[in-house]
């Protein structure tokens, strides 16, 4: 008895280590070779810590148990009839039961520009180009600058969810690193961070009051906010909203929500609801096909099972809930095995966090209560260091972070990857570091080298 | 007064820490934002090491010294008559001194080929494109042998320096780690790293008893030695020799040497010698221009002063001659300054260092003694963290080695980059985990997906 799960993100390792537990060969399939702790990309982003910090092969996860095999290949097309799944490469594999944990991706909304000018964060590799375009656009301020008349970079973020007010807050206390450690030369006044949402409060989805001391928090950290506002277009030069403004920026980043690719979603014979996700039973399986499940960001899970005919909300795409969702799934699929009964998914909401920076989070638990500020810090740090896979992660994490709060950080302010560094456009005054005459106006307006979408 | 350095690498770091001690402005200039550790370069291609533990940010290792400023920019063209250095995006640079040590790249020594289907490990970008397409060959080769009939991933080293000994060396351990601790299915016989030179032995620049050390050490790793093999040609299934030959390999890294790359170069009004090394006079200046100053890599500089009249015999492009040129031209240029006396360069020789793998190294030392062995590897371990850069890589650095020493290692082995996994190309025997009939044959001799030059 075989059983595939499709990704090793949250939902499928958590399924596949429970499954696991079962007399059953289960096959995980993944286009990548590691599996992405989420709720720290930005710090990759920001350049607080690195890609393997956040980053852990699924071979060495999955090590320990006898009965999983991995396979490294990309999932393009199911066929439920036969039962098997399509590879690229043209190769099919057939399974029992199929656990379809694929995830998400970044949503445009279809707002116009954003796959042009927009950087997303989901992927590590997103995270490291935010992170080469950030420490970009910062060199080429300071090379403005270079005639002891600083110049400035402007970060724009969109999305007020907790990755945005993470990501904000942590491009804040870059720029404060890369000022007062790195010797840029930056004008603070020209050198902003500004965090925009069509809501009129940032972290919409918790309670007012963490809405109200995030956003303080975040002031006090010289983020600009720009909330109730509508994007109409991203642009080279930044952002337009539908009230006609302006918002200026070398570095637009798009954390506004997230979308389903339909590559594979759209093999499967189910409808798809909000953001293009997979609407599934009660037990998270397909309707008319119960041995294929749909867990994580990629389903529709409805807090209530559907039998009850409860309302079509639906559960946030956070890893609490591909994690609760995957580890059901498992324990179906273990029971059907050995024909035991089946029960619906109920999921257990264990509250929600974010933290702004430097001894400034916030933890919401259900039933209201709040925690924030250096205990919500605390509480956030240790969390998220308990849920990291893998000891090695966790130790260099720890030092990473330790010496970054102790010490201000040696952080890995890399740029990677064959990035170009940029044009230097300073004019010289007195004591000339570039020579007045030999410069050549530059066109801002011009795409700039840098791994970004559209820029290549 | 003000000098300009060209290259953050160890020549140019260490002249603009020995010019900081003079009351000059000095400006280091570098296309990267950090300085590369070299020597541990095969670390990360082998997945033993993370980009961040031997890269550091330039600003990072300048910061305490006040009168230096990092330029983030290219260097394209010097105009000795004006003396300006004239930088990516058209501007000028002036300068009273200009040190040059913008270091090499590597050669193919016009073999057919190199540029397309082999990979040089010279930079950050390079190993993390080694570790991309090692990864992604080892991998295959498990998705090949899915159906329980282990298949074979080959990687090839061309060149028996202490580069291509110690790649080959680190290879063989992670292809071990990957099979005892990964569960990759690959059979040892098919699975083969094979080292290749024209020269008669390893580690040719050494000791005969050295390099039969290193010999003896590499084949108990079990790595193929093919020695005193010339190669006519690199193709997509591997290399041919001279004598006919074809030796097979998914994976072939060329570390056969390095060459000057002439853009910078050729600007300057001076001779080159071999490999494009830029001829100076004995104390490292160029002839008729004595404010300008080639060192490291770059420089073709014989162990004598060329007023001696010495053999045009070059010294070696290492870390110590790097660091020993910079540090000199910087006395010299202080000198200068306060109109002191200068002196010729005298390089001191430190010895030699390489290791084959764990509690496997050789330290050649000036007069012939030799150490090996685990006090050889101890020596080099020692060596190499004392040399690293910054505290916190050095601190990192420990705990990956330490980890990886005392339990097989939970490297880094992520295969990052936009890399689409190899098509799955598995027949199925009894338990098939991939369908038989479902398979297209691949074709081996099209180029795959991946970041290797030639290949995108």
């Amino acid at each position: 008895m075989r059983v595939v799960v499709l990704g090793g993100g949250f939902a499928g390792l958590a399924a596949a280590r429970r499954l696991a537990k079962a007399p059953l060969d289960v096959v995980v399939v993944d286009q990548r070779n590691f599996h992405t702790f989420q709720p720290l990309l930005y710090q990759v982003a920001t350049a607080g810590l690195d890609a393997s910090d956040v980053a852990y092969p699924i071979r060495t996860i999955l090590r320990r148990y006898a009965t999983i095999r991995f396979l490294h290949a990309r999932a393009q097309a199911v066929d439920v009839d036969q039962r098997i799944v399509h590879l690229s490469g043209g190769s099919g594999l057939s399974y029992d039961y199929l656990v379809v944990a694929t995830g998400a991706t970044g949503a445009s909304f279809g707002v116009p520009g954003v796959a042009e000018h927009a950087l997303s964060l989901y992927t590590l590799d997103d995270a490291r180009r935010v992170r080469n375009e950030v420490l970009l656009a910062l060199e080429a301020a300071d090379t403005d600058g270079a005639d002891g008349d600083p110049g400035g970079g402007r970060v724009l973020v969109v999305g007020a969810g907790p990755t945005g007010v993470e990501t904000a807050g942590a491009l804040s206390e870059l720029i404060d690193v890369a000022v007062r450690h790195d010797g840029l030369h930056l004008d603070p006044d020209l050198t902003r961070v500004t965090l925009v949402d069509i809501q009129s409060r940032v972290l919409p989805g918790l309670d007012p009051r963490a809405s109200e001391y995030a956003a303080r928090a975040l002031r006090s950290r010289r983020v600009d906010l720009v909330l109730g506002a509508q994007i109409s277009e991203v642009t080279a030069r930044g952002v337009r909203l539908a009230d006609g403004r302006e918002l200026c920026a070398e570095v637009v980043i798009w954390v506004a929500g997230v979308t389903v690719d339909g590559t594979l979603a759209s093999t499967l014979p189910a409808l798809t609801g909000g953001g293009g996700r997979v609407l599934v039973r009660g037990d998270l399986s397909l309707d008319g096909h119960p041995e294929v499940y749909v867990v994580g960001d990629a389903a529709a899970v409805s807090p209530r099972r559907v039998e009850d005919g409860g309302p079509p909300r639906l559960l946030p795409q956070i890893a609490q809930v591909a994690i609760q969702s995957g580890d059901h799934v498992a324990r179906q699929i273990s029971h059907r095995a050995v024909d035991e009964p089946t029960a619906g998914f109920v999921y257990r909401d264990r509250g929600m966090m974010a933290t702004i920076g430097r001894r400034a989070a916030i933890a919401q638990f259900p039933g209201g209560r709040i925690i924030w500020g250096t205990t919500g810090w605390l509480a956030w740090l240790a969390l998220h260091l308990v849920y990291l896979v893998g000891f090695r992660n966790r130790a260099i994490v720890l030092v990473n972070w330790a010496w970054r709060y102790f010490k201000w950080p040696s952080g890995p302010r890399l740029i990677l990857g064959d990035v170009a560094s940029r044009p230097v456009t300073s004019l010289s005054a007195q004591d000339p570091i570039v020579d007045r005459d030999a410069v050549q106006q530059p066109d801002r307006s011009t795409p700039r080298a840098g791994p970004a979408p559209g820029r290549r």
